[in-house]
């Protein structure tokens, strides 16, 4: 991820030794840094800020200065003058605004290296810890809106303080920044009513903003904000990122993008198309909706085997078990079928186990003491990965596709990062297809915006990706609930599409 | 001056139907505008105000609505949206900020016709009647540097509110603004330091700023703030400006550009050449060297003739006369010359008249009752039109050409307009040419920015004139002042320069 190519990103620190002006040569402080600039730079602008600054600065620096230049987005503009050199000390802030966190990276623009990172919760969470809260909360009253936009600053400001105090880099010392974020989150950071995100017929009030001045926007950065552009109201600029990050519009093998949250986004293409589509598909793996379910942080269960009818688990943190996040259920229901504990429609085989038991009246599996995944869990986790399986099998089939088509198959967010490949299989969340194949990136969203912080000609490439994307909304579509309840066994109702998990369902006699 | 052509300006305003959105056709309301403006405006920016002004606005008026594109320099930006069809409201502001004046016109942009036109007092002028006062005032100290920038402004604000009084119509209604000052002036706009205007190697900070907004200037209007760019420390924007109203710089044949104020600015070119040099030159025409100068105000004496040795006066006001301004002084040595009052040298002949005496020891006319033309004062004027006619003369040797070889000779600034050009030929201010090819065009600085403002394509032509121009720095020049001594005589000490005034001082016997 790290870059040796330093003339590039959405910044740049040049130092200048110029003569000072005499007689011969008196033109304009402004003209004698900008002609120095102009035949690598073109015509570039000047800050107000800058112009104040020239004097005495230059005067006093005997014309040997650093000039900072950020893009924006058309052109370079002198954002800021500094004596002598420091050009080693240059720096850009990339982000991805998730609904829940915010995760920033303070990048050396010099050598592309990660010099901090860290997250925050995102202040919005004070709105409503769910995005639809937060969007009806400011729907049509532009006071608390301003106060969701405040809360999004606010976030960033955090971060920006938390960052000064581990490094001694401010928020004001870096130049450009970019972030990545679904189209709800760049509404709110504009200070723009979202209900049009979630409400037909779709059609938000921006999916390509222009760049803006960090001080516009209540940053204290000293250049421009990028905000990754989105392709419709549910397929965003986090998205967006992520194809950036793994590059499958550049390649000739077909690749499936799969990022699963709240919502369920997928992209299916290579070099020469793109087709993208959203839908609801994950509270489950939110750990929300799960009665025991909670974030991947300590206490929680995120590994699960089952070995001589006990059921071993790893607690995040190494200490008790005080609830189950995403990768836990996927290793937990792959393990219980594996063991028989469920059958394919992911009912309770209550003879199978004696840690399958009723409690409150329904059945359920103690996975760990007294943590109980209930049968109503299965079910929600089932509804999730069908709508998952669903959208690629949905897609796949439009665009005449067949899973051995499939060069790569992306499972995107810190979340995927952490379920099993093998499990998620085995359970019918991923397809059956060589584990090489499948691809965790990770939080592909902030490492994309990296990505684009230290390539500012990537912003050319997005757009004609955007262009050349074509998007289905799934709302609209009709064999979309016959195709999902077919994809609601374990791993599927057509085991052939299966044949690892066939295979070793065989091995263990359970077929 | 009026233009029809209501597409040039720095701003447009377009009314559009668009249809709303809907499932079929759900486009963010960004690209809903822009994609109606792309063919005809290019990528057009938006700014964060319309850009959080989209809803309700757009939904509540069903989608009739009328934008406001301002250029910025570069390229178009969206800077308002209001619902419904408002195109017959559109505004912008241009201004001539002199040292001592503020000029600014309201401009329909639909028309190109003034609706408003007024001048206040520059509130620089708390801190120095004169520039030099006030650049020292703020020299070094970026606090009173800081008192005069915002007196600037506070000059312009005052403009508004007058302007809303009059018409109704604010700032705030406008949406570009074009100014055009000396460099200077220029330099206060954006709070520099203006000592280097003065001081060699006069490399100042800025000659050709960017566009800024008006926001950011601290001025209420909705676009962008344009300045006309200036040559070098002495020759400024309102020069550029007059060139750019005079049209010097597109015409076949030869013209002088001469602009005496408390400097003398002087270009001479066509379409195919431009050479521009400046120098201290008219205190005396601006009233506050002449002991009883003042300025063209009510009591000011404005216009004088001697029929059978008495002094005809005409007073502004028609009131009792108090003084004497530029036009008066100049109609009253025309006079005293022609009847012989006083000699070539400017010396006065006492015996030639009654109203000649001695005075505090030296002697005067008295040209109102009570007051007194001294002998010094004419020392004083001789020496501002000789550096005035110096400068002309020098810069034509210069290029090798002869007084014959130009087709006009224009005298700007609004005080030029009020000399009479026969007074002004027989003074040897102006050079002995038909008369109709003496021009006197006005403030043309004023007029020249309301022409920028209604023909954005003028910034361009403006880059290339400059490009163009030769500057010669006056003070480098060494027969300057050897030059200037020959023209300190009346008209000039080589009479057959100015043969209608040779045949006039014969025909009174004089010659």
């Amino acid at each position: 991820m790290e870059t040796e190519n330093r003339t590039e990103g959405w910044s740049r620190k040049i130092y200048l030794e110029l003569t000072p002006p005499s007689l011969e040569d008196n033109v304009s402080d402004q003209e004698r840094i900008l002609r120095a600039l102009r035949e690598e730079y073109g015509e570039a602008g000047c800050s107000l800020r800058v112009l104040q600054k020239f004097y005495p600065l230059c005067f006093q620096s005997e014309w040997k200065i650093t000039v900072l230049l950020v893009w924006n987005g058309k052109c370079w503009e002198l954002a800021d003058i500094e004596p002598g050199d420091t050009t080693g000390e240059h720096y850009g802030f990339c982000a991805d605004l998730g609904s829940t966190t915010l995760a920033g990276e303070l990048v050396d623009m010099n050598t592309g290296k990660v010099l901090w990172q860290k997250s925050v919760f995102n202040h919005q969470i004070d709105y409503g810890q769910d995005i639809l809260t937060r969007i009806f909360y400011g729907k049509d009253n532009p006071l608390k809106l301003e106060e969701i936009r405040k809360a999004t600053v606010d976030s960033f400001l955090e971060l920006f303080k938390k960052m000064e105090q581990d490094t001694g880099i401010s928020g004001e010392q870096c130049a450009s920044m970019v972030i990545a974020g679904n189209t709800t989150m760049t509404h709110f950071l504009y200070g723009l009513d979202a209900f049009c995100v979630f409400s037909s017929p779709y059609a938000v009030r921006t999916l390509k903003p222009d760049c803006y001045r960090a001080k516009d926007l209540g940053f204290p950065l000293k250049g421009y904000v990028y905000c990754y552009p989105g392709q419709a109201n549910y397929l965003g600029g986090d998205i967006l990122s992520g194809i950036v990050e793994t590059e499958i519009y550049k390649q000739e093998e077909i690749s499936v993008f799969l990022d699963i949250g709240t919502n369920g986004e997928l992209v299916i293409g290579n070099k020469d198309f793109l087709v993208a589509g959203a839908g609801a598909a994950g509270p489950a793996l939110e750990g929300g909706v799960v009665k025991t379910g909670m974030r991947a942080e300590p206490g929680a269960v995120d590994r699960v085997h089952i070995e001589n009818g006990q059921v071993e688990i790893h607690v995040i943190g190494e200490t008790t078990a005080e609830g189950i996040c995403g990768s836990g259920i996927v290793d937990l229901l792959a393990e219980m079928f594996l063991n028989g504990w469920i059958d394919v429609r992911g009912r309770y085989v209550e003879e199978a186990s004696e840690k399958i038991r009723e409690v409150d009246g329904a059945l359920a599996a103690e996975y760990a003491p007294g943590l109980f995944f209930f049968q109503k869990d299965i079910e929600e986790f089932l509804k999730t990965k069908a709508a998952a399986g669903t959208m690629v099998e949905y897609m796949m089939g439009e665009v005449g596709l067949e899973m051995t088509d499939i060069g790569r198959f992306y499972v995107a967010g810190a979340f995927g990062t952490h379920i099993s490949k093998e499990a998620g299989v085995t359970v019918g969340l991923y397809p059956d297809m060589p584990r090489d194949k499948i691809v965790l990136p990770g939080n592909s969203s902030l490492t994309g915006a990296r990505k684009m912080l230290l390539h500012k000609e990537i912003k050319e490439e997005v757009e004609k990706i955007l262009d050349k994307m074509t998007y289905i909304q799934f709302g609209a579509v009709d064999n979309f609930l016959h195709l999902m309840a077919a994809a609601e066994a374990i791993p599927h109702t057509d085991i052939r599409r299966y044949p690892t998990v066939e295979k070793e369902l065989k091995k263990r006699g359970l077929l």
